[in-house]
């Protein structure tokens, strides 16, 4: 009795689903402290003291009918201006309130940005390895999801690949850097010849193409690497950020977009966004974390523990016989893997109590993503696993 | 630059722009005090003392990586147990935790469900007078909302004219008691007919018809009313709940859908609607406010102040010569215009700076719907002007 488009989205979930399932399983039987489970990407530091503070100082000095009511679909005016207010001082941007919309996190925001742009037909593009649920949020609204082929080298995107699959259906890319699965930041060298292609082929077909930053993990960078701002490179930029990972609250679904007034059609696509928010269910994001996060946003959650497990897995890794990408940000480790058909690498892995995401999940089969927002000693106490596993393939 | 479908949205929600800005324009002249604004469904009753000792509760007593980390897209385990339990208590139902979603809303809700069940074509029916944002939650999903006329006698369901909506693409049907934008509450008379007509005509087109119970106002009835649990009358029935005015929480966004395991095609429906929570962007209701109302269950904002405000501003309006069925429920009076455009006594209405919505918002033309939901003080200094205002219609 569900739709059809349902009974895919269904299918395509269950591969997920029955990973945590099997996470369970190998738990009842092992122990969950011999269960090494690098297959999702939930945040393990807790939020920031700052945040009980906020949320303490809201609940006791805040007017209950405002922190608790409705507001303007975008959100608090006072919150837009403090997030546009943060932003300027660290990007020497010039926003205000109306640039900003709140959102229910960064998916719910790209839902609103899709639902606000997108015909029928329309084409969007992402580059390979890509989260795999942006197809769900391009078909939502009966757009076309384009891919554009991994470049294995570097993991930074292949750009000649790129620009053969623009046409004038484009109606937007999406970019995420730092990158999920990969943990590459794109570099700014990389990001001037993309807006390059984009601005060329604008002119070639007379539209407006969107690059859409997916940011959720603009915070979590390690060794100083800087996150480039995008819409520097390129006007018709919008952003969207989450605070999940920053500030280690993905289950209060709390982000924003910015819709800057340089891009094409501002005006409008602003008004929509807005309109979009409510008839999408939304309303607007959940007004007490609106005015948490407020208060927080020059904090974040303990990057140094990532940083550490970081360097402790890809160098375990490395000794193992494994090679990677060493990522400059984001959780994860996108490893290659030693068989051709990394599924069967995960089945041989799950032998070692070793849970890995396959690469085909993100649209780049050979590798397998391992995310390591999971406590320390875990990663400790796997590495002889895989130094194990490795045996089989020397 | 806009979908096409935005356009129309847009267009739709220019009125309700205009109404809020008319609000402001006048307060400026004439001082906040001296506005009667009547157009917004915001509770204005603070949310009760409990909320506020929930959340310091699971702020200081609960692990916060739990509190603010993902759960089940379809919400935590003891949340859903406990709002189950509470309607087994109240309903002598047998639900648990597999019956549940929570929901960022009732409106998030409505979206899941009908991503859930719709085809493109299928076809939804709504009762005028009814919620307007009810046919963009059916077209987000290319649905064809019909509309069954309404009876002014009563404002409970046409369904003689229901009947005659019914065909082999009526995929879902929508109701909503106690009811916005009347106050009234459908009967048991009624939904007993109402289940009687959906079993005959789905044993005759051999189809399933979802029965959807929106009822945010459910908690809100006045002088010993009860609103009848309508899963009792008919196997097919969907509930979806929000906790925006039983406890005053309109900007968290948290809510719920009983999906009964004696619907057709219960797993199924239970498990897609699992996986559309999340692939329309919102991932989980609000994981902070999902673990506050499971300890409010049995708490509700002080309804008394709405009771008093009905009292008050049923008995002025009637006193100055309009007439309107007296609400059970909900926090609206749905008043006869004197003229049969009543789009033209919203004008008139607001030369006393009276601010009404025409029922035309509401499919229902001839008619204005007022929110009570304001202070009692406000509905005092207001009769005056309702006097003044009817003396042109004598």
């Amino acid at each position: 009795m569900i739709s059809e488009k349902m009974q895919g989205y269904v299918k395509n979930s269950s591969a997920i689903r029955a990973m945590f399932e099997e996470g369970k399983r190998l738990a009842s039987i092992y122990g969950a402290e011999n269960v090494y489970d690098f297959s999702l990407g939930n945040p393990n530091v807790p939020a920031p003291e700052a945040v009980k503070e906020a949320a303490l100082h809201v609940l006791n000095e805040e007017d209950s009918l405002m922190v608790h009511g409705y507001m303007s679909n975008s959100g608090y005016e006072d919150v837009r201006k403090a997030v546009a207010d943060s932003l300027n001082n660290r990007f020497g941007t010039h926003y205000d309130e109306s640039n900003l919309v709140m959102t229910v996190g960064a998916a719910g925001g790209m839902n609103v940005i899709f639902k606000t742009l997108l015909n029928p037909g329309n084409e969007v593009i992402a580059f390979a390895p890509y989260f795999g649920e942006y197809r769900a949020y391009v078909t939502n609204y009966d757009g076309v999801l384009k891919v554009v082929s991994p470049n294995t080298e570097t993991f930074q995107p292949n750009l000649e690949a790129f620009e053969e699959l623009l046409t004038e259906k484009t109606k937007a890319v999406i970019v995420n850097t730092p990158n999920n699965p990969t943990g590459v930041v794109y570099s700014a060298e990389t990001l001037r010849n993309l807006a390059e292609i984009l601005e060329k082929k604008q002119k070639e077909y007379g539209t407006s193409i969107y690059l859409i930053s997916d940011e959720p993990y603009r915070e979590l960078v390690y060794g100083g690497v800087e996150v480039p701002w995008i819409p520097d490179f390129y006007w018709n930029t919008i952003v969207g950020y989450s605070f999940s990972k920053s500030l280690s609250l993905p289950g209060e679904r709390i982000g924003y977009l910015v819709l800057p007034t340089e891009m094409d059609d501002s005006e409008a696509i602003k008004n929509a966004a807005n309109v979009a928010t409510r008839i999408l269910g939304y309303v607007n994001a959940p007004s007490f974390f609106q005015r948490v996060v407020a208060r927080c946003l020059e904090e974040k959650a303990d990057i140094a523990y990532y940083d550490r497990n970081r360097e402790t897995l890809y160098e375990g890794l490395k000794k193992a016989g494994l090679s990677c990408i060493k990522p400059e940000g984001a959780f994860y480790l996108f490893v290659k893997s030693p068989v051709e058909d990394e599924k069967e690498f995960c089945e041989e892995a799950k032998k070692q109590n070793l849970l890995l995401v396959p690469g085909s999940s993100f649209a780049c089969p050979g590798y397998v993503r391992l995310a390591y927002c999971v406590s320390y000693e875990m990663i400790l106490r796997s590495l002889p696993h895989f130094e194990e596993l490795m045996k089989k393939y020397r």
